[in-house]
């Protein structure tokens, strides 16, 4: 078994060979690997887990590509609102952040939450109070626009004045665009577990919605004990699951191992709720499971015994 | 086995019977009864669990002496921020709000997320606007004032003052008074589960602070397959736990009672980690748990077998 590694996402969802060109393909597999080197240099070289996923993500945030950071998705008033986590498998310590604004990194953020404060998780304009406090670096809201975001803000309000002119709109609640998320999961050489994850949440959202990136127990959770998970895809169905808890307890309490209970966790459970998806894991012993039952999920892994791997649609 | 029932706290933490007045103690006894009739009698009566554990907070957000509603406390900045969670153990659907102002009975808002929106959790002043537009009755801050919970906010501010002149205050984190929630749990006769917490969070809070109240799994989980759970106590503990939901898991995957598995989770899990609090929760067969690590916790039941039972201290 390898005696360290890193397991990356960003983001799954109706990925398909169709909707894609080489050049956007080619595009992705860059920043994967980006991301993967990123943080499997911190490994290689001793560094923590915690280290290494926080830059992974970090990397990711940074790349326009992916729903996180430069390049989340525009909310229904066409801003940008992020949520992120960052849990240490040692400790059970954790930091989260929900619904912040202008914040270059917000897994940046969810970090300081859990190195500064005696809290797990601030959420909107206090938050981001708290960031300006700690002298974070705060951009502009046009800082995260990227055209293709606008492009799916426009094609989602669109969907939404069709379904409107039906009578089973409420008005309140119209189209929503498909969410994604970037996150991460590592071993490190004295077999300490961390996850991360970060997103700008779901494309027109409304009303301050917070998804299960920055919940603890269903997009992001670390202990040494059993596993690490960061989870991406219909977040409400991650929540009401419990999904990221419920397959460390699965394999806690009834022995499975990370692949047999991360296949319960999203092929059963996430699927009887009717919800899709996906998540990466790690265990002590350096095994890792991707799963997911969308067509594709943006993911990779690198371990000491191979090439880094990256890979986006289901098939691959 | 009892065919229905219905438990209910008022919060745990540092209520010894030095602090208390029998004038205090008498009306508190008086609202948890309030509270547990509202509850039983919908049960009674052949209505659900999720009316029964929603009415029943109701009652005591509508009670000024409980932290959740009227009565809730200061933040920082003297105003008042609330959490509610309400999960149906049937559908394990789920509503949520977290850091709501304004909203007379926050409970009522998260039910309005669980039953009309795609959403499980709203935050701040999104899920205010969610409000104002489902027509909810929308109060001035100073509805929620109350004068002991302004002069528990100016005691602990006070505190504040004299930690600062530490120098390991960090200046950003002052001292946070007690917090205190309301929750209920509730079988009904045709065996559903139902869970539902509502909180004013901590006192002197800053940031936009989250407990566990609204985070599901954490400090509110239902599921008819297992337990019905409402926690009370330090929130930042029971997220890093993952409380309710854990009890849950060692109910279903090692086959603990509910009895077994709330006392690991209180004495045993979040003992581990440092945490303060208690729980209350009930199971499909009717048995109920009362746990607490705190002096006190303000806690009652009623079964079909017996009078309404109400208690304060923790050798009650």
């Amino acid at each position: 078994m390898p005696e360290f590694g890193i397991v990356i996402h960003g983001g799954a969802g109706t990925i398909t060979r169709e909707k894609m060109t080489p050049e956007l393909e080619k595009a992705y597999h860059a920043g994967l690997l980006e991301s993967l080197v990123a943080g499997y240099n911190i490994l290689n070289s001793g560094g923590s887990s915690l280290d290494a996923v926080y830059r992974a993500v970090y990397v990711m945030e940074e790349n326009p590509l992916f729903n996180a950071g430069k390049g989340a998705v525009f909310t229904n008033s066409g801003i940008h609102e992020q949520d992120a986590a960052i849990m240490d498998g040692k400790t059970l310590k954790v930091g989260a952040v929900a619904g912040v604004r202008h914040i270059k990194n917000p897994i940046n953020l969810a970090r300081l939450v859990m190195e500064k404060t005696p809290h797990v998780l601030l959420a909107r304009d206090g938050a981001e109070e708290f960031a300006r406090l700690q002298g974070m670096e705060m951009m502009p809201d046009e800082y995260f626009d990227t055209e293709a975001r606008r492009r799916q803000l426009l094609e989602v309000q669109a969907k939404e004045r069709d379904l409107q002119t039906t009578p089973q709109a409420s008005g309140l609640f119209g189209a929503e665009g498909k969410s994604g998320t970037v996150g991460a999961v590592a071993l490190d050489k004295a077999g300490n577990l961390a996850a991360a994850t970060s997103t700008g949440g779901m494309s027109n959202s409304r009303y301050g919605r917070i998804g299960d990136s920055p919940i603890i127990g269903a997009g992001t959770y670390a202990n040494n004990r059993t596993c690490a998970i960061s989870a991406t895809g219909h977040g409400e169905y991650f929540i009401r699951a419990v999904s990221a808890y419920d397959l460390s307890a699965m394999m806690e309490y009834r022995g499975l191992s990370l692949q047999q209970a991360a296949e319960v966790a999203i092929h059963t459970k996430l699927a009887a709720l009717g919800g899709t998806g996906g998540l990466i894991g790690i265990d002590p012993s350096g095994s890792i499971t991707l799963q997911l039952n969308t067509p594709g999920m943006y993911r990779g892994y690198y371990l000491p015994d191979g090439k880094p791997f990256t890979a986006i649609y289901r098939d691959e």
